[in-house]
């Protein structure tokens, strides 16, 4: 019986891979001084309808539970980062830097290929307006793809200033209730055909197409590409004013990070959320952050070979090549595992030796001893899986901490 | 505003406990040879239903989603596992062991400090009958318990056999529609009046209240003890056979670990299911396992003062003593990061020397780097802040291997 449609299993490959790219994801953003964070996967129904994006609204998995609670299984973490922060904000000195690595979900028709969770690393700088900020948000973006072994060959950032297309809404008269629609038009710009884009954008279309194709000046953005630069990432990222995100509760820097070659959907996004806080959880406070997730990152690495390893590895497997010593070898697999070697033998009773290494080498095991009557006296044979060399040894000398 | 009820937030502190906790988890069942998987937090509610418990299905977080289908968050592992070895257990080597650490869920009358979701480490050897296979698992609880810092005075492993009852069920002629009230008398024996069980127990009452009380021969028993005896936990269990397992799909050795106090509830607990699989998933293999959860866990920790260390360390916090130098310090905080240190600095401009270096120590930076004028030339002051001692050093100095 498979799984519900678009949700994974994680058979122990697949889990040493999720689990991979989590160690990673963390390992970066720790050394950028984030902390980590999580909340609970079901939240209110109403924490997501109070923040405006309509989009995730549609598409979420919510449902009524058993106490007529309207209820919502996550599909983003950011208003549990607000309703948290809002909580205990006086407790943290500012700015906040934490992550979190939530499964998300989203209810959407089943496509082929399409999931209904994922998980998704994020990242967000809470309580400091200064676009050092945003700067110090996107080089660890940069720095988790490099972790990967992915370079500047291999993706770019996208940076555009959303602040940017605000000023000339505001400048040209447009009215509030039109900006969604003209978001909506530029976020598309590029996939469908500029007639389109055109009739869409109306009178502003001239204006608007000349910035999309020949960029515009932005002090923001300035900034921002500075301090990449200095960081030594001036060949990650390209100025590109299509990028506006779709969620509306972006105000400030936005941005996208994509293949050089186009040909998966953006690999993480972000930006500055000033007013979100202060609409969500009462407490005004810029913010900022991204989101990464693991199936089109997966999905990229794969495709250049960056994949990271999964193989699952043993020290030692015992073989019980006599019988009459199982007890002693069960004494030398406890003292193995508690020198803090990772340790396996074959529980079966009369298991043959050939077939006890053949296991020993499908579980990865460097080496296998062989455990027969001379272990009564302290001594093991010690083989090679790889070599197929063997010799006798003092057991006492696998016990030390050179495996 | 607070999480839903019976959820919990996990602010970094509290995030720190529970990775920990983990970390311990994943490191000693590695040791063990266990390799992890997992599986969706939503499954089928008819994946639930098919197994007998009817204890679970009332406490069930389940719900009708957007297609009508009838779901459930999942309140164990064990369904998804049946699942997911029938769907492929021809690739895997037997035994399987495998363990994973899912969040779980149940929807019970909300009552003060009752969650309504917890983790669990689960750890399951599938495809072997033998006894030692029951050993292995106990053992592993065993050290996983030991590997937190508790030892025997700690906690003990309440060792039962169920098949013994059922045994006697038979012997006896107890109708099977019986067995599940006789089992529910004997699990609740220690918490009732003698009266009571008596009266439950009918018939039966001396014999079974004799066994209770004085033991009985077991020859499972006795081999999965020798084997614990061999591997050196002689004195971590008892033989004790009111442990009967609620779930009614235990068919061998079962157990329970408590602390030595009875303080708190059962720390963790397992046993064999041997017609599990066939039943869940039509693949006729033996299985036994157990589930630790996080909550109990910490509790028990928290009181014994073996609670894992959480704080949050940095190695290096960069503060900016003279903005002029700020492109260069940004620099070094990227060469810091590039050999792998932990870095942080202060994103504001002008942000006081003083206050910055409170915020260092709040990080839980180790060294203070003052960046200033002398930065131009490669030096800096380094602060341990700790002793308050500093010093002019190099910058190449900083970007070694010994922090």
């Amino acid at each position: 019986m498979p799984p519900l449609t678009g949700f994974r299993d994680f058979y122990p490959e697949e889990c040493a891979g999720r689990n991979a790219i989590f160690s990673v994801w963390r390992s970066v953003a720790t050394r950028y001084g984030f902390v980590e964070y999580d909340g609970p996967p079901l939240e209110s129904l109403e924490l997501y309808q109070k923040k405006s994006g309509a989009e995730i609204a549609s598409q979420l998995y919510n449902f009524t539970d058993k106490g007529e609670r309207h209820v919502a299984l996550r599909p983003e973490l950011t208003p549990t980062l607000a309703r948290m922060v809002a909580e205990r904000h006086r407790d943290f000195k500012k700015p906040l830097k934490w992550f979190a690595i939530p499964q998300v979900f989203r209810y959407e028709r089943p496509q082929k290929g399409r999931l209904r969770e994922h998980y998704q690393l994020n990242c967000d700088i809470l309580g400091e307006p200064s676009l050092e900020a945003d700067a110090e948000n996107i080089a660890l973006a940069i720095d988790v793809l490099r972790a990967f072994g992915l370079t500047s060959d291999d993706f770019v950032i996208r940076l555009s200033d959303r602040q940017f297309w605000v000023d000339l809404l505001i400048a040209r008269n447009v009215p509030q209730e039109k900006w969604y629609d003209f978001f909506q038009a530029i976020d598309k710009s590029e996939r469908e055909p500029e007639e389109k884009t055109r009739e869409k954008l109306g009178p502003l279309a001239d204006e608007v197409l000349g910035i999309l194709a020949n960029g515009a000046e932005s002090a923001r953005l300035d900034a921002v590409e500075r301090s990449l630069t200095v960081r030594g990432f001036g060949a990650c990222y390209k100025r590109d004013f299509t990028i506006v995100r779709g969620l509306a509760y972006y105000t400030g820097i936005v941005w996208e990070a994509f293949d050089r070659t186009g040909q998966f959907r953006a690999i993480c996004g972000g930006g500055r959320y000033d007013d979100l806080l202060k609409n969500l959880g009462g407490v005004d406070m810029p913010a900022l952050g991204f989101g990464m997730g693991d199936v089109v990152l997966g999905e990229l690495l794969k495709a250049r070979g960056k994949a990271p390893a999964t193989a699952q590895t043993l020290d030692y497997f015992v073989a019980i090549a006599d019988e009459t010593v199982r007890e002693n070898a069960m004494e030398l697999v406890q003292k193995l595992r508690d020198a803090g070697k990772r340790t396996d033998f074959a529980i079966a009773i009369g298991t043959k030796l050939g077939k006890q290494l053949e296991t020993a080498s499908a579980r990865g095991a460097r080496h296998a001893i062989v455990a027969d009557a001379k272990l009564k006296s302290g001594e093991a044979e010690l083989k090679d899986l790889q070599t197929r060399e063997q010799r006798t040894v003092p057991v006492a000398s696998l016990l030390g901490v050179v495996a």
